[in-house]
């Protein structure tokens, strides 16, 4: 009660950024580090590592040391010089004397992973987490979670696992799951995604989901907002947020808790209330907020945003691989929003002079030769296409299975990648790209290594037409609104 | 119009499996046999081969005396014996001759691959398609296509593209579209789906969706009928045959031109009349026919068919790893109509008798440990769970990625399959499982690897919770009605 109070307080002389330090530690200190490769422990050592991370690591551990070749301390206190934050993964237990040691030391943020706390319906574990927050607050220390994963900021080298991609980008999330948030951060890449900052805050019983969105709407890094949220305790200022954040920040959030079930497991999960989903939707609605259903649909939004032009308006054409899943295509399109014009009789008059296929050629969807189009009439189709005033937007989608089995379909599909990143270049439209496999082995492979190069070139690729479209469609909405609110004022 | 009448003239004196002979010919000539390994015309001999087809296999081809190893043989009439049955890839201007050819040598069924009838628009491509009709009716002789690939039967060795299953299954699939035919072909082994038949008919000039429907609704071999359908030309006796069919063998059919670009794509595709959507979306209603909106979808629901028990009811019991995907979980089974029951108090008891991580469990879904199950741990978490009179079947969803990275990433994910099987193989209600990952390559090849285990073991895998509760929720829906119409007679 007393911290939002606090925290209402701040709004008016607040740059937006006073979270910021908590992305640049000079030092970091992990409580509970180990030497055992598969603990949590350890991994997270090898992780700041691996993820470059340039201030000082302080492995803390009575009885070690030395862990993956740095010198261990057997307590914070014990580091010689200061510690700017300290990631807590010691038992629930241990946590307050722990949170004491790092206010005595000076450390400026503690971040726990230690679940157990309120989120356990104990009312002593709720207590002692009030605790933790009253002797941080005493402090001046801020405290991320606990029940957490914490952060992930590429930029500076905080991850909070292996494998996180170094490379940063202007997608933001944060997240009440640490699950969600490594699941996210893990996957992203492969789509081209990558993040300004990701922040799991867990129970949110200090810095909470409007103190993260604030910093996310006024961090220049982030031009995207995501988030998985499942109770909101900024109230008003959460609003004020969103209110900031329309039309100039996309925000996607993906809400846990929108049915019974799910609302009881929210209260397991994060201690957290998860308020009603007719609330949440009134909410969204008045802000802009794209609501998505899962972490998939989160993640083909954030490509949308990072890669997708803007279309002018909702018409698209189409060019594919196939007659029933062009036909399939032209129903998807028109059942999301986007109606497919037919192609001008004098457009088609051109695309005949230079592919005579028999009996491929629709008015739109446009259908493409069985074994892939030659890489200099793939361009012109694609310019002849687009230069109609009646389409907006290109939807391309290949086929990878039937390219599998040919003895050239390595070559085939290459081609077809470098010539879809060639008109890419010279067309102002915007071109989306679905890359279709069953899901074999050979299917998965092929579109990971063709979605890599494209995704390089700049160019939106998904998984499956129902969701290229989906995803441009409310692009397209929310670009229009923003348009619709510049010109109302 | 004559073979519409002539076929509903033999409704009642039909076995159902007058078409029969067509999966089983002694010899297939392949007209327009190709020694260019990049031609289909040779890809289908080596596909016959491969596949293990025991009739004889003869290549037609003007200037080859042998092709892939077999004699080849300058036209029909040139074969020495008997010919059942022709695939023809000549050019649209030699189908004709062809045509004459076939029936002069009393060929029982010719099956045209050759595109540019019909579906073109042109008035004189549709004269030839009908005069090739009437050439193969004066001589007995039925025509599959044109415009198709043709049939599928693992059980005889025919196939129309390299690498299909050679297993057959319960799964029978008509489509007007010969992509999705291959497409679905090529996928659906890695889902534990399995064809007695899949037939491509495309333009439907002499059989149609209603032959191979009656034939596949007669057919003991067939237990699930899919379609991809576009057009219907059967009139009354394809209702006639739908209602054969309800309540004894599904139907689940994905209809192409259900929009107004959609249906323009239709015309172009196979000269279908699309029909109206709301004239077919209650005929699926009064027939309980299941509709899909995708292959894949229509795949989920064959995996349903194929594998999952019947519930006894809707009530879910979840099992997954992570707090937030099981937020996610419990509000995607509510949200497709599956309550998630509280787990009584004695289940949590005896569950916390041998597991003790803390703030770990939710009264349902219940979460994994962090590191995956101990097998007999497991085993038993599930024997209680599904024991409780609350629960109707189960959901394990386990995510792949969160193990990438772990050092004995594999063994878990090993042991959390073996425990599964065993599970499954003592407990007598439905486990559905769950394999998610993000899409890298990584966790492709992870997913895919437990995935065939879970299969062989005859559980029903889905790539993710949406797509498993819905399928489970229309299998049971498909059960109820079936029950339903059992009870009222």
């Amino acid at each position: 009660m007393c911290l939002k109070g606090r925290s209402t307080g701040m709004i008016n002389t607040s740059t937006g950024l006073e979270l910021d330090y908590l992305f640049h530690p000079g030092s970091i200190a992990l409580a509970g580090a180990s030497r055992d490769p598969a603990k949590r422990g350890n991994e997270l050592i090898r992780g700041l590592l691996e993820a470059g991370y340039k201030g000082k690591i302080y492995p803390i551990n009575p009885g070690a040391a030395e862990i993956n070749g740095l010198p261990a301390y057997p307590s914070v206190s014990a580091v010689p010089g200061p510690v700017d934050y300290v990631i807590s993964i010691v038992p629930v237990q241990a946590a307050k004397a722990l949170a004491e040691e790092c206010a005595a030391k000076g450390v400026k943020a503690i971040q726990f992973y230690t679940a157990g706390f309120s989120e356990s319906g104990d009312p002593a574990m709720k207590k002692l987490e009030e605790e933790i927050v009253a002797i941080a607050r005493g402090a001046g220390m801020r405290v991320i979670g606990p029940n957490c994963v914490g952060i992930y900021c590429p930029e500076s080298g905080m991850v909070f696992h292996l494998g996180a991609s170094r490379e940063p980008g202007p997608v933001g999330f944060i997240s009440q799951s640490g699950g969600n948030s490594e699941d996210l951060v893990w996957a992203a890449p492969t789509r081209g995604v990558y993040f300004s900052k990701a922040i799991s805050f867990g129970n949110a019983s200090d810095l909470n989901e409007t103190d993260f969105l604030e910093y996310l709407v006024h961090d220049p890094a982030t031009r995207v907002i995501t988030g998985y949220l499942e109770g909101f305790k900024g109230g008003r200022r959460f609003v004020e947020q969103l209110g900031k954040a329309q039309g100039k920040k996309p925000v996607i959030i993906l809400k846990g808790g929108r049915t019974e079930a799910g609302t009881r497991a929210v209260a397991s999960h994060t201690g957290s209330l998860a308020g009603a989903a007719r609330v949440w939707d009134a909410l969204c609605h008045q802000y802009g907020v794209i609501q998505v259903c899962s972490l998939d649909e989160l993640l083909d939004m954030a490509v949308a945003f990072q890669y997708m032009k803007t279309p002018k308006g909702r018409r698209v054409a189409i060019i594919g691989s196939g007659g029933g899943a062009s036909v399939q295509a032209a129903d998807d399109c028109e059942t999301y929003g986007c109606p497919v014009p037919r192609l001008p009789e004098e457009a088609r008059a051109e695309l005949r002079t230079f592919t005579s296929e028999v009996g491929r050629f629709f008015s739109n969807p446009l259908d493409s030769p069985t074994r892939g189009w030659a890489p200099e009439q793939f361009e012109r189709a694609i310019r002849i296409v687009l230069g109609q005033p009646e389409m907006d937007f290109l939807i391309v989608f290949i086929g990878m299975d039937i390219t599998l089995f040919h003895h050239e379909g390595k070559k085939i599909r290459d081609r077809t990648s470098e010539a879809l990143i060639q008109a890419a270049g010279r067309v102002s439209k915007p071109i989306v790209v679905v890359l279709k496999s069953g899901g074999t082995l050979e299917g998965c492979q092929a579109v990971l290594e063709q979605q890599a190069k494209l995704v390089e070139a700049g160019l939106p690729v998904y998984p499956s037409l129902p969701r290229a479209v989906s995803a441009a469609s409310r692009l397209i909405q929310w670009h229009e609104r923003a348009a619709s609110q510049r010109a109302g004022g």
